[in-house]
């Protein structure tokens, strides 16, 4: 059994990570930390104490691991505080400074506690991401279609942008299509990076979906992640969970906690 | 039985419609009409004669539907004669003038004789551009993903303008995705054809693919045609003939020749 | 401005339509039906009265359209009171018996009110079977893939069944695949409705999908619907909900509303 | 400049090589083995002699590569008499026997000489199934969808039940779906590996398709291999002849030669 702590509770992510906790048989939420607010029924009904900071949390009860998905400034006195008790640290908070990550890598390492960080728990995602770089090497000839609801504002997507840099740490630079290629309509050929090309589709009714497709002579290869709700982020967390009581140290990125071969 | 005549039997289309003409039980092949060439081989062994003139053809042969797949000139020359000797006619020939349309539409209709002329034969085709405006009558976002070899020099294919076409007759002018939209790579959002984003992908292992896509809430519809080579449109050739026997006068266009409902 | 009434406002389909007519500049919701409660929060702060019989609600509010999302019993009599009183219905209540159809239709017809039952309103699911339909007349090679999570009990879906059904209106009986065809693991090709093959693929992450592929010489036309939530009902029953407001007698099946031309 | 040998110069895999090999200009078609026929025009005419046995062959030109496309026997004889002279070897024959491996690989080591045997050329495919090995570690809910022509014989293919086998070897036997899975059509739910379920459609336009999908919780991870035609082999043959310049004795399967990180 592994005793749990989780920062940000009421958060979009946060309130999912406290269903899965309760959901699964291995795991015991010891308690809770939320700056704000002292009752959240879910938690009360269960009997779940609610702290404000996490001085009183960690030590009223008697953690692991600690889940935080808070801010960057409040994440980061959690995980201050977290490590030096020597508990253990799954963190989806993103936007630390390099230098608050130096500081929170050497902590781990000087208490020997396991400390994962990662801006993205989507095990799916990494995995696409993962294998779009390894299959660059043999199919430099390289599309990326995002899908997105057109509620988002931005084009291409995060993870489009981040693929595409993968992608370029192992393909040299190349110019993909017809060398004549002509725009007949402005715009038509999509976003060009590094000469792999990014199309962006806003559409009611789609929620998060990449696909990256590799052409080659007579054959295709594609590798499409749909992200349906935050739920898709809960088994990231829980795989990490684990991972974290096995490991002293820190590990930024899922990608460096899986097992990829 | 039904006796043919092809027009253009070396030709990429022409070709193909050979087989299709020998291999298809109640098709019967009397000739073909080639101004260059007397001898081709696969028509030779067979004993099918070859005319180099429509007028020397149809004299000596018998024939209820002319097929034709040669050039625009030649084309309209061979029309007129076979619809003043009452032959049918089936013409994949692009590049008529308005004027050329009208004296052939006046003479099938003059002389009682069923003429199909069709710019596009792929029966798959057509009934994707149809449904998608019966489609974009009740989802007005809509996208089109087309995706061809890295050999296709104008982007988006004349198929994407097309359909776009055809569901703006139906649409009223719509700005889609969020107002306030960003594109962080300049063309992510493709092009933009009355406020329907067109997107076109490029890569070796493609052939000729499109995919128009409705977004609604809570829901997608897609419509997608792939042809992977010139058989497509030999089905077309096939039930146009079939048609053609059955009508007196002009018609334009395979989608007005299907039952579509 | 349509006036309308609600009957079963807690319901799943229920809770989302009384959003939807909340949502929609034109539709002014005057009253809700429901049996068992009168306090409906999110009604009662907008001061939206709910009534426990069909009988008080036409009594105290004047409206031209009732939206019934009950249960056959209660429905059947919510319409006949609503038609005698030339309230308009729309109703995605199923179940009804034969019986009980005729009798709704012919006092719709009496009362010269316009009445439409549907027993699905995501419009995208409609026009994927009337699409695949009209193609199933080209291509008559046929193969059915719908796609659901887990949790579903039984396989194939109602919808793959019924779209099996309605082409096998217009198609004619046919044995696909190889005539020698060995299955090496028994049930690789599926379900076989009439020659048609249908895959049921069931995989968490998914909700509620639908591809229908047709196969041709060289070329594949495929229609697919993807429905995410119940919010893809919405569209439909706000469509007929505009379209109830002209016409006069019964309509059975949104299919027979939309303008599929 | 690789010198190389092609026995099997008329074969469907064999012509295709000798089109890839007279294409890349690092690579030196020195000669052709073919046991039947003397005369192939293609080669006569670019002065490429052929001969009819290995022998003859590796006595009159000076090979560094032989690539073998024969059949089994040949094949073997072939490989031995290659190996003993230190010329390298890419071979797609299969069929061989286990102790025909064994003393292939044996020459191999003996002699220092680089020998690379793999069924399957297509990289995609190869990359297809390491990938889904991988992303089973993390999703044990699998489907695959294999799609092929209408004119194959058995389902499913060798690649599908190949993918489920490599899948197994890193999954625990898992029983997918609902316990109480109803199959209203038989078949529908398909066949059953091991609880990976293994759906075949067979349609004329169809070439060789397999998509393999992982659900988890929110979230599909999708990987999808097409095959057009047989140049989709030639990549993993030019690829292997250039590693197989590198390596000094036996590798068997493509996926031991890719760099897979």
């Amino acid at each position: 059994m592994i005793n749990i702590v989780i920062a940000g509770p009421r958060g979009r992510m946060g309130s999912e990570a406290v269903n899965m906790v309760l959901d699964e048989p291995a795991f015991n939420l010891v308690g809770c930390i939320d700056r704000k607010e002292h009752q959240i029924p879910a938690l009360a009904e269960r009997g779940i104490p609610v702290y404000q900071s996490a001085e009183e949390c960690f030590y009223a009860v008697q953690a692991d691991v600690l889940i935080d998905l808070t801010v960057q400034e409040a994440s980061y006195q959690h995980l201050l505080m977290a490590l030096r008790k020597k508990i253990r640290c799954v963190v989806g908070t993103t936007g630390f400074t390099d230098e608050q990550l130096e500081k929170i890598k050497s902590l781990a390492e000087d208490t020997n506690t396991g400390c994962i960080i990662a801006p993205n728990f989507a095990i799916g995602a990494i995995l696409m991401m993962y294998f779009s770089k390894v299959a660059a090497k043999y199919f430099p000839d390289i599309e990326i279609i995002e899908k997105h609801h057109d509620q988002k504002i931005d084009a291409p997507s995060g993870t489009a942008v981040k693929t595409a840099e993968m992608i370029r740490s192992v393909r040299e630079s190349k110019q993909q299509g017809h060398p004549n290629e002509v725009e007949v309509l402005e715009g038509a050929r999509g976003a060009d990076s590094d000469g792999i090309h990014i199309h962006s589709v806003r559409l009611p009714g789609l929620v998060a979906h990449q696909e990256v497709i590799f052409g080659g002579e007579g054959q295709l290869l594609s590798i499409k992640h749909d992200s349906m709700n935050r739920k898709s982020f809960m088994d990231g967390i829980k795989f990490s969970v684990n991972q974290v009581m096995n490991i002293s140290g820190f590990v930024y990125g899922l990608e460096n906690v899986l097992e990829l071969e």
